[in-house]
């Protein structure tokens, strides 16, 4: 029995259950010089040296995606005629919708909103900020009308400005919310300090929560914990903080990131299983990854702005290392992660690879973790992205949005769609913070014997056995 | 490099270990009445809501295979033809053979009685009993004429009534009994005491035992313990416990409950060994799902008629609740469960799969574990389960019968028949147990989101924010 | 929705999503008579009982093209003439290149010679042994050119004896240093006691070691432990215990077996990680298998010498048995197992089988460890490792020279090669040692309903129920 093709062998071998083949990749690492060199092969993702040019690039592809698809008009809803007359509102009234149908208020242009603030300053190219600016000087000019809207027709969630006016849920606001405190911090767009009192005031005192002060919510049971929630909820909390310097918002939010991980995080797999129900006992987890996304880029968030004083610092700290380690585990080789993050046969995810990207290279910069071997993760993980990103810088492969469910079949078989906003803050988080990894200086990251080492600078490491 | 077609890209993801794509399955859910939701994508099983009358057909149809691949007639072994003088036994009368090598009195079969009662009392239906009082009968008539020609000719196994004229193991006792006593305890059949005297004698005094008591086996090795002897005793136990009223069975039945599980399960990873020898110390275990599906059957039946106030009521418990948490953990993407329940490429098997769907779903009609997320495992499991089951009512995907081994290889590469009876006799359980399930009138089971929750009648959710 | 044919219909399960079908294989088990058994399947690899003439024919085809793909000759780099003078060295005189790139000085020509010797021992065929006489005889006679040369011309790393004349890691001195004291002990080749004498100082006295005495390196990071340094490391220690008698050394050998498995093992997976960095906390784990291979085969060679009465021999062998657990419960349904051992779409690697499929044997051969299920484990690992050894004799699948990274892209993607030399002496050690297993006189291998069970002699099993 001898296969006559590579190919055909490959398919041969996974038919005879001999398991996966040493594959062949289209990429071979251009950091190697040696084209002939038997001590590499190919890979399935571009493994080498990112270079800041490079990233940039991406990253601006994205950025000019982002900014192409979001119209910020107010139009007809039938017609998609603008609307010009602003002082009589009309029922009909809607945000111009957008390709992929990105909401400009939606929870995921939350993140896209702090990955392009964080672009602008890893880059120091204001133009990822314009966008940011577009859209919250619409926001500013456009409320009253739908504020006015409201009060003629009762839309509720009909109404495009509904989450700001009449917000139901973390998701309404929590995000976005963090995000307009980040744009003021950093001097980003006009006053919308109403906007910020709205939504902070429904994540500090109007969202339904456990007796113990945990954020929860009434579905899909009567008393169900979201790990989403963890981001939903605390990076709002954590700017309240810093914006008002008020110690109890910090309380809270460090309350609800060791609340939280009380419920939700297994101590044993070191990940977050996507929910928890009241009455529950014994329940299998589901490893969701996105959910352990927004668990540890909360967190990362909230250490971002807590005191180091603080007496939950180094209790949240110590957390989000265990979950870390715990994700990092499960890299694929492809440096993506899967959907179910410990099953290696769901697909690989590309929001939550990014987000995880996105908090190990952070965590490494700000120095959480140890530059070994989290650096070459975070590069991998960047290696794996790439991958995904289109010529004209749409994301691909993020699972669309997916509520906290109780059985396999559903998780393994959501869609992936380029138009799933939820990959799209994550990878400009991700970039931003690369540039900020490959240009660390505290750190001297060595290419030896085909793979790449993060090395603190003034480590002595001696290879004089191979010279 | 750009694929030219989706079916190329997928096999390229494979071989250029690009890990599992996003696939596209045959079935789309036809409870999303919107043809077009970019939400929701399609699925390898029918992920939808099973309906009474969808699954009683295919209860039906498993029902009318067994019933007709399984004759009661005395036949001569070489000719096949009738055996008509029943008062003079002739040494090649046997049980007329089965298409598919259907045993009437192996233990397999007693698990397709057991479900053929379950199935009845859940549709209301008697003609699934049918089959059970014409098997039953024949018993009756024909047992003196084979006692009769054992005197005669001593054919030891060659006697079709072997298992019950000189039972020499748990698979010949065990199985059947239990569905003797569950038969006359529902009225079906005739009188058979005098069959039950001897199996369970045989399972209650005469089987081989550890020291402690625990039921053992002299192979493979000189004392070993096999999973799958839990429920090849431990439910015959139970069912004389109820039938007599003495309290040493019940004892007995939970003892072997705690021991077993002290011996072959693994607290950490929450699943069964396949077995134990006398001797071994930090032995590799052996995940083989149809073992655990014997576990926690075992231990469900044992609940089903253990008095609640018996001090081992909580204890057995709390051990179903451990397993079917571990088991639960490893569903896969299409509902069913891989042949090495922790080994993903491993092939998906359907007995064990069957009797997880029976367990669970009798577990949460019984109130032992919660309905979320465990109603939603049930059903993904009928989902999958589905796929297995042909036009004419017959079961694929049944590994075939399985000794305790000790090498990988073994177990992954058993192969999987039709003629296995070991996935009729669960089909039909979870069959009839899913009817219950989905008409629990202390369920409410909301479709919501493009998923399925189960949620106590009473429990206020509440999706404002998505109206 | 019907597919046509088995091949598209496996093509269309992966596609769909449904899993790994139930394959077929090329192999059946020539040692069940029956072809139409249709409880037997068919296999990807050879699962029968291996017999002493095949195994013997396979160690001879394995030694036959070392011997001749590893010339010992000093020629001219350039043109690879044969360098006449030895009595005035040259600059561009070196060891002849063998085909492949196996050196004779490297440290996995040192696994090579210890196969070969047991081999001999296995088998009692001296011819085994011949090429370790050749290549020591060699080393004996060229070093004092070399030597010279290297006085002259200061070529460093280029020169061919380099690591004898100069050793600067374990790398360079260990294994080999192991090799030289077993061909001392069992009489093969000349007196290189020199040699022996200048590796053992290295390992012993010279290489770093952290401040606790762990043996360690200066790289990739400035303080670096590595798996693979426990078979780099303690054998040579091991050996000169036994060469000495000096009890030191047996202390140093037990004192890196625990400690590294301090650094490295994780008691929950029951598995090494590749390696450690100082001042790394919560790091992921990287279960390399080859270095899990390098762990046990050092823990399996001290046992070897170290006397039963040092205070060390629990200890070690305790960790051994912990360590084989968790190995054993990861082979694949291939009886091979996995680069990354606990992930099974790494692909499957031959030089970490062999050394696996050898430890377990030896220990089961040794008594370390229980007949039931390691020996069936050993069998079945010798099935898969078959597949992987040309009619030439050549090993295939082996992964290339592997560094300590931190990233699986790179693990994930290491080439494999018939040249990568790690390959061929653990499958000598396997198959010398398979013999000693299928031979060994307190066993008896019972081929029982389709596998194999080691049982130990005088124990009464009883397969009544089936007679």
């Amino acid at each position: 029995m001898k296969p006559t093709s590579p190919l055909l062998a490959a398919v041969l071998a996974c038919l005879f259950a001999l398991g996966p083949a040493q594959a062949e990749g289209p990429y071979r690492n251009a950091d190697n010089k040696n084209p002939n060199d038997a001590g590499e092969g190919s890979y399935p993702v571009p493994y080498q040296m990112p270079s800041v040019a490079g990233i940039t690039a991406t990253l601006l592809k994205v950025r000019g995606y982002m900014d192409s698809v979001t119209p910020t008009r107010i139009v007809h809803k039938g017609s998609g005629a603008a609307v010009t007359d602003l002082q009589n509102p009309v029922a009909d009234a809607i945000f111009e919708p957008s390709q992929g149908d990105f909401g400009i208020l939606v929870y995921e242009m939350g993140v896209v909103h702090s990955g392009l603030l964080r672009a602008a300053a890893a880059t120091g190219d204001r133009s990822f900020v314009a966008m940011t600016e577009r859209h919250f000087n619409f926001l500013k000019a456009s409320k009253p009308y739908f504020a006015a809207q409201e009060k003629l027709y009762k839309l509720e969630r009909g109404n495009s400005f509904a989450r700001f006016l009449d917000p139901r849920s973390l998701d309404d606001a929590g995000s976005m919310c963090a995000a307009l405190m980040r744009a003021r911090a950093a001097g980003v767009g006009p006053d919308l300090s109403d906007m910020i009192a709205t939504c902070s005031d429904w994540v500090a005192n109007r969202q339904y929560r456990l007796k113990d002060g945990t954020l929860a919510r009434k579905r899909p049971q009567a008393e169900s914990l979201w790990g989403d929630d963890m981001y939903m909820g605390i990076p709002a909390l954590a700017e309240m903080g810093r914006m008002t310097g008020q110690r109890a918002y910090y309380d809270d939010a460090v309350k609800n990131v060791l609340n939280m991980s009380g419920y939700l995080f297994n101590a044993q797999a070191r990940l977050y299983t996507h929910g928890w129900h009241a009455g529950m006992q014994d329940a299998p987890n589901f490893y969701w990854a996105r959910a352990n996304g927004w668990a540890v880029l909360a967190m990362s968030d909230l250490l971002d702005v807590l005191p180091k004083d603080h007496p939950g610092y180094p209790r949240v700290l110590a957390q989000l290392r265990l979950a870390l380690q715990g994700i990092a585990e499960r890299q694929s080789g492809t440096g993506l992660w899967h959907q179910m993050i410990d099953r290696n046969d769901s697909y690989l995810e590309t929001s939550a690879s990014a987000i995880f990207t996105y908090v190990i290279a952070h965590a490494v910069n700000q120095g959480w973790i140890s530059p070994a071997p989290y650096g070459s993760i975070a590069q991998a993980g960047w290696s794996g992205l790439q991958t995904r990103i289109t010529a004209k810088g749409e994301v691909q492969g993020t699972c669309v949005g997916t509520t906290l469910a109780g059985d396999m079949v559903y998780y393994y078989n959501r869609p992936t769609s380029k138009d799933a906003l939820h990959g799209y803050g994550p990878v400009l988080l991700a970039g931003a913070e690369m540039i900020k990894l490959v240009t660390n200086p505290k750190l001297d990251i060595q290419y030896r014997l085909r793979t790449y080492h993060y090395v603190p600078k003034g480590g002595q490491t001696d290879y004089r056995e191979h010279q």
